[in-house]
């Protein structure tokens, strides 16, 4: 079987994290990956043995003065490609849809595109099946992506009357340096709620959910409290075989002494995986609580990296290369190194 | 009409801010402040004219080499005084109940002590009148404080059916060096729910409240989302009258570019308080609204003040120097600079 060729739009935080994946699977590879400008990304690209292309044809004169050889324009690359994976900042990858349409190339978008873009939210436990052979998906936010992997199994196996979530969000990435706050909590947005329930609608619709979410002094991961009105009745430890069950969950707990985000981060230093990434919800173990008959739990999301094995499973079912989810998930797994 | 006579047994972060409340006050003052050692504080203290008693005889040394002049030990300065003010460590203060029975003198512990300690716990609005004529009465914690001035008018008029609040929580205080973390989101403590929700209860013993807390990379402010399920039908310009009527809460708005803890502290700079504090919740008006029915809000605590002018307050009850809590409130806050 021919490998499916994969195009990146965006070789930035999500683009060159989905390029190691890509190349870590057997059904898919990358046809080139595409760049603004010749940053040290754009080096991290060539020494992965990726072909470069400029956005526009304009752009090619700086990568030329940078040394780096570039392959052709964003359009030469797309019209070699199956299937493009728009990694471009929020809100600019939507403008691309029509050059993806003339293309006649597949198109996956992130969390920070509306749902409209593409006309459907993917996840990858709550909706594979309704991924397989679509054109145009966008793979939901890091936060979205964390929340829909906690409340999925939770709607399925006990049905959910009503969630409340209080994300604490990380203020930017580690790479960062412009942003702040340095010593402050930052509501955000003030006006409650925030767009983090609704998102979780655009997967899983039925599901009545309150999000408020604040911005820190801090910049490893995203921090949820979890407040869960369920149907029927559970007992923590249901919760804690439920999710021990599930493959993109992963228990820590404050005995094994890890009582925080930069704990859990240096745990995913220790687990030798590409760029020393956390890819599962982190959930501990010890704060799965019922308190006056409703669930509580704490869950840390790597924000730079929860949406890509994701993003892997998204090609798969566009591409229909793979007719089980759960099968492509475990296949994800295993080439990315997540295991239990 | 003579002074009530006011020892504080430690002079520290609320020790200090309740000897220059006090001195504010026309009924009551400082008879001496207790320290067992001489650090800048105990400069502090000096300069602001007050005498300086030692903890234990044996530590008048170690001030006297410092050129500090003592009056004598705590023992001494008990028999003086009418109330003691304890604003020792928390769980330090419990141990100095027996002494302060022996000498017959009023006490209030601060919340860092269990509400056994004294068998009542104060809040001005909610129940100034039952500590009127007691010996011995806590001042709950500044988040204790800050839900219960929060919750106490939304119970009085509405009747709560449910609350559940996401406490966020400053790491350290401004001055402190030895506490983290720099980077990262504490669970604390990991298994739900946190000690604030029955602490609200040992003022508010009816309502029905689940509290979960981190612990964040920022000194300035606590931060609360609070959610409350009411038992009458409210809109959220209702909420916001009904707190614009209440004597220590202060709204602020991101209209006003007021979007963090940081410029409530930043304006709190701006009033010409003492220590330049925040004595008032803070809660921001644009951010109460109502989602399926339940009121949201967020608001901000400045941990170092806002139990001082409760303090006052409960000294005024105890010693019977006003039998009305609204008119002790006024003063309190008048002479303190409190105002809209």
């Amino acid at each position: 079987m021919s490998k499916v060729k994969i195009a990146i739009n965006g070789y930035g935080t999500i683009g060159k994290r989905i390029g190691d994946a890509v190349t870590a699977q057997n059904d898919m590879e990358i046809a080139g990956v595409v760049k603004t400008r010749p940053t040290f990304e754009a080096n991290v690209a060539v020494d992965r043995g990726f072909d470069i292309y400029a956005s526009s044809s304009d752009k090619t004169g700086a990568f030329n003065k940078a040394g780096i050889e570039t392959s052709g324009t964003l359009e030469e690359l797309l019209d070699k490609a199956d299937l493009v994976v728009d990694c471009t900042p929020g809100g600019v990858g939507a403008s691309y849809k029509k050059l993806y349409e003339k293309y006649g190339v597949k198109a996956i978008w992130q969390g920070g595109e509306d749902h409209e873009v593409a006309g459907f939210s993917f996840n990858s436990e709550a909706n594979y099946n309704d991924a397989i052979g679509r054109d145009f998906t966008r793979v939901v936010s890091c936060n979205t992506t964390g929340l829909t992997r906690a409340l999925f199994p939770l709607d399925q196996t006990y049905g959910i009357k009503k969630s409340r979530v209080t994300l604490m969000r990380r203020a930017a990435d580690p790479g960062n340096i412009k942003s702040g706050p340095i010593n402050a909590i930052i509501p955000n947005p003030i006006s409650l709620p925030s767009h983090h329930g609704p998102d979780v609608n655009s997967i899983l619709p039925h599901i009545e959910i309150a999000t408020v979410a604040v911005k820190l002094s801090t910049t490893i991961m995203h921090f949820h409290a979890l407040n869960v009105e369920m149907n029927k009745d559970f007992e923590p430890d249901d919760i804690i075989d439920l999710y021990a069950s599930r493959p993109r969950i992963r228990f820590v707990s404050g005995d094994q002494n890890i009582k925080s985000t930069a704990e859990v981060m240096e745990l995913a230093r220790d687990l030798g995986r590409s760029r020393c990434d956390m890819f599962e919800n982190v959930i501990w173990k010890d704060s799965i609580s019922k308190y006056h008959g409703e669930l509580y739990f704490f869950q840390a999301i790597h924000q730079e990296s929860d949406v890509v094995p994701e993003n892997i499973d998204a090609i798969r079912a566009m591409c229909e290369l793979e007719s089980d989810g759960a099968k492509s998930i475990e296949e994800t797994n295993r080439t990315m190194g997540i295991s239990k």
